[in-house]
């Protein structure tokens, strides 16, 4: 009972992260399927963590005319501050996580369209209260190796996103080295590494399943299941 | 001496903010210089908390490359939970508002061009460290009407910007309005309200400062000097 009242505290502390760092475009088939150009080097951008819906806090909320995307991608959590980190100190990006958690990118996809041919910034498209699930957080033990996983996502039990982590265009050093040149990261920023391809829409009803998978064996802290 | 550190530890706790919201294009000259698009609504971006610059914690850090722009704009220090607002909602809006501040909107002019041009998000453009230099905190009390204040920037002390605040084209109750239909607002969050015409590129050496004039008299805590 202790136990749980501490996971559960702790998953709590994650409304209190400094930022939410996404980094976009990480997957080269989801690249193709939005027509994207591939990027020469890792870009991100921030969600508010008013945004984040910890476990059981109820629904995704659609705001009215919004075309709602899911992407499930792999969350990092930080332990501790990270600057100008160079891109082959491994053994720094990897002591610099302190916890994994599973997360869905929702995305309003026509805002975010829209914004992408004005030229506009994408924090509304991304930013709507609730439009950051996320799971219970994950042991750092508990994934040896975040490059190869398998993240996975569901609409109504049918199977949206199945896709390794080790198809990522920019792995977790090279992402940490280049936010940590622009931004100072901060223990308890959360740090979302990309989606997979397969994203798609949701209508209100629709029940979204996701989690991770190590060899086949499913992490009990990872699942979300989200209306 | 008291009060001296009571008011120290206020504006300390700005880099606890949640967030902060940007508004774009909000004043008309300003949307002329930049050739930018008017807007039909408020749009507005996040910057991270991690930029904040306090009064005397040196100076802006010019990134390599980069083409680095002031923006003087008033900022709003929040005092409560917004969420929802109606537009016409005055007494809401002004309920909300806890301090000001008067801030600089740095931006890697370069950066946000290309990344308008390739539909990118302008996170990256607003976000380097120290790109948020910050004043003081101004008591409530003190701006009577925030869309009647005279806002200005020197730069080595030739004035670059230099305009009224009744000059937006949107006002702080539409804004707040706005955002808090997308983003829930909490207390602590920082709003900047955007920036009047005269933006223009800093280099090494220049001494930015800035401050509010309420009918030709300036507020001390206001002043903004940096380099
Ligand atoms: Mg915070
Ligand atoms: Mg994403
Ligand atoms: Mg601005």
């Amino acid at each position: 009972m202790n136990i749980f009242r501490r996971s559960m505290a702790s998953v709590a502390s994650l409304k209190q992260a400094g930022k939410v760092v996404c980094i976009g475009r990480n997957y080269a088939d989801h690249i193709t399927e939005l027509n994207s150009a591939r990027p020469k080097q890792p870009f991100f951008f921030l969600k508010p963590t008013s945004s984040l819906l910890l476990p059981g806090a109820g629904p995704v909320i659609r705001p009215k005319g919004v075309d709602l995307h899911y992407e499930v991608e792999l969350a990092l959590i930080l332990g501790k501050q990270v600057k100008d980190l160079a891109a082959d100190d491994e053994k720094g990006a990897f002591d610099a996580i302190e916890h994994y958690a599973l997360s869905i990118d929702m995305t309003a996809r026509n805002i975010q369209n829209e914004a992408k041919k004005k030229g506009l910034p994408w924090s509304i498209a991304k930013g709507f209260d609730t439009f950051l699930p996320i799971s219970n957080l994950i042991e750092k033990s508990a994934i040896p190796n975040p490059h190869s996983v398998d993240i996975y996502l569901t609409v109504n039990d049918k199977v949206q996103q199945s896709d390794s982590t080790e198809l990522m265009l920019f792995q977790i050093p090279r992402m940490l080295s280049d936010i940590s040149k622009v931004f100072t990261l901060e223990k308890g920023d959360i740090i979302l590494t990309g989606t997979p391809k397969g994203v798609g829409p949701v209508v209100p009803g629709d029940v979204m399943r996701a989690g991770i998978k190590i060899n086949g064996k499913e992490l009990e802290e990872s699942k979300i299941e989200v209306a």
